[in-house]
């Protein structure tokens, strides 16, 4: 007797089943349908990558290229799984320079991280990415945002998008006197603020040695009611060139969300930060109103020096972009309870010694677009019918040998029992 | 300045750009939508896996394995890059003991394999399977012959299936004596008569140094003018187990073919053999009618000991499948010079100091379902003029101060130059 072999996937990968992945195809293409209907246009690139290329300095920086997976050919080149599809995208701009700008492309795709693993977070996923390059407008931003909402509508999510500028935050830490070699440290430390609280945040910038100046003017910011107002930002514009551009792209923007009526979908949020140092404008983060998952579901923001960096190039390359996570959004979905139709299949035909004319009423059927099973298992009707119950298909044939000569078939509703005759020339 | 980058595609990958990437995604819905239709349940496997799983005996073979791309995490595990879908495949139905058998599932995805690069072919490339374990009859050979042409179909290629016997060719070289060591050699010269013809397959045969009665026998079977005729093998049945299977059950299929009507596309070749070993019983392949590609674009076949094999298991898994090649029938697409629609736009807005209302109106105009891109690269109405025509877009606005003082916007046929005015309130 042979043994029995014991399987297990890898650390951070998954497989997902028929009733997960029914739920995780409808995510994909209600995105893909919706990236499609904004203009945006597909692009495909490989997973298999030069190493060189994932670890530019325009790229993710060092803590991504931590977790990267790297692996050599036969040619003994020396190649990377890609970690993101955003490099992937500025390689086709760079190799592709007659591309008709502004180039607005999405792509779906497995990305690799070899990283920590935590509830949710996988080393193999799939992320659904949709970039702008050559649009320096806010439009572009304010068409993204209404791009997502109208994605979660289709979705039955309700989500809100919080936004902020970083010209707008790096300018108040400037006007603040932070020292520019704690930058970013500071960034990162007030983008927890929502997880962490105020305290908490106080805590850790006092660890970053900031004068007491800088601390005070930083914690005044934090503590003030009227911070999401853009008025509190007019004295610091007046002197800070940074808060000055950050302020009137926000204001720009809001003419564009308030016109399209998302005001009350879109919340300005001063203190969001977005980890990576690739971003020069707006950001944005989407939540579950329901707060069910506390991590953002999609998230993305203008990167205006990453592209021409990564090609090389000092002409501009303004990109916005915007990336919903797969996996996440499936979690989400799936805590959610919704009764998503898991089930494929339309019409379940049982045969009872009619597999040649169940086979031939099955293809008809398909034919006129309907999902049909056919039963080859050898299951006896009550086994079969248990197993209709069990699956929740909607209808079922059970064709006799009676019903072939008769040249008809009886077509079972399940959830009524009614039964409806159909002539049928077999 | 900056030095311009010179970014490479890894050798054997590529990136496919807007054009290209619209048919394979056209081609990828309408397998997966008939996939569906017929009953299929998608399920999604991690592409990186155990190297001890990807390298079972029970899988590809020594030639694969050479080609396996392997890498170590960051815990030191080897691991591989999936080859193909059905390792995976047999690995769920192992781990998963209450799956609902017969089990149908479909899959689609990335597979890499570091072999020699011909023209067509990748190292990275999608397959698209289906696969049904649990189903010992020839329906299910019939349905998936079925779903295969009904889907070419939708993509308006015309094809015709090959098919055979493993049993069948296996018991006629047994019958001839053929040394059993010499087996598999021997099918893997007869599977080349299509590309080689005859002459080349008997001089390949002398030097496997057979016996002269077997190589006369062989040189009869190939010659014969009615080896296309099951009479011709029915002497033979009498004496052979295996001839005698292969016969019953090619009979058992062609009784479905025929009723279901598809038996001219579905052509017996005695000599069809598929390079695997794994396969059991029923083989196919597809090949386009006008042979633009010689090769096969999707083939499959009954493997009924690997599953249990790659399990452990002595119970019976029957299983027989059927892969498409995204990337063969792409190609073959594209040498047809069909006029598919590559423009995945209807309606391209072009705002002239209406940047905010021409948001609006897209929006809206998506909210219907429409395809909508917005001009937001400043382009001049003349510039924008020229891009929907080298673009193709069927339909362009300009939207100006004035339609929108008169809440109205022209909609412009840009085949026939007729505008028809929409009242629309900005």
């Amino acid at each position: 007797m042979m043994k029995k072999m014991d399987y297990q996937n890898v650390r951070g990968t998954q497989d997902y089943l028929p009733q997960e992945e029914i739920v995780r195809r409808k995510i994909r293409r209600t995105l893909e349908d919706t990236f499609i209907e904004y203009g945006c246009k597909p692009i495909e690139t490989p997973i298999l990558n030069y190493t060189d290329l994932m670890s530019s300095k325009y790229a993710g920086g060092a803590e991504i290229l931590q977790e990267m997976y790297t692996l050599s050919d036969r040619g003994e080149r020396d190649l990377a799984l890609r970690y993101d599809l955003t490099i992937p995208f500025a390689k086709v701009v760079a190799m592709n320079p007659t591309i008709s700008m502004p180039f607005k492309r999405y792509e779906i795709g497995k990305v690799f991280r070899d990283g920590p693993i935590k509830a949710g977070r996988f080393r193999e996923f799939t992320q659904c990415d949709v970039d702008i390059v050559g649009a320096s407008s806010q439009v572009a931003e304010a068409e993204l945002m209404m791009m997502a909402l109208h994605a979660f509508k289709k979705l039955e999510m309700d989500v809100v998008i919080q936004y902020n500028n970083r010209k707008l935050l790096a300018g108040m830490l400037e006007a603040f006197e932070t020292p520019l070699d704690r930058m970013n440290k500071v960034v990162l430390v007030l983008d927890k603020i929502e997880k962490v609280g105020v305290n908490q945040v106080l805590v850790e910038l006092a660890e970053l040695e900031l004068s007491d100046q800088t601390i005070k003017n930083i914690e005044r910011f934090l503590m003030s009611e009227d911070n999401e107002q853009y008025t509190y930002f007019e004295s610091y514009a007046s002197e800070n060139e940074q808060v000055k551009e950050g302020l009137a792209e926000l204001i720009e923007l809001d003419g564009y969300l308030n016109y399209l009526g998302i005001q009350l979908k879109c919340l300005f949020n001063p203190f969001l930060a977005r980890g990576l140092e690739i971003y020069t404008g707006t950001i944005y983060e989407i939540f579950l109103e329901n707060q069910l998952i506390k991590s953002s579901i999609g998230s993305g923001g203008r990167y205006d020096n990453a592209i021409g960096g990564l090609i090389g190039s000092t002409e501009s390359f303004s990109t916005v972009g915007i990336s919903f996570g797969l996996d996440v959004i499936y979690t989400a979905l799936s805590m959610e309870e919704k009764q998503w139709n898991k089930n494929d299949i339309d019409i379940y035909i049982i045969p009872i010694g009619t597999l040649k004319q169940s086979l031939y009423l099955a293809t008809k059927l398909r034919k006129d677009g309907y999902k049909v099973e056919l039963e080859m298992g050898n299951r006896k009707v009550k086994k079969a019918l248990d197993k209709a119950n069990k699956e929740g298909y909607p209808f079922v044939v059970v064709l006799g040998e009676r019903e072939v000569e008769d040249n008809q078939y009886k077509l079972k509703n399940m959830e009524t029992g009614e039964e409806i005759i159909h002539t049928f020339t077999f």
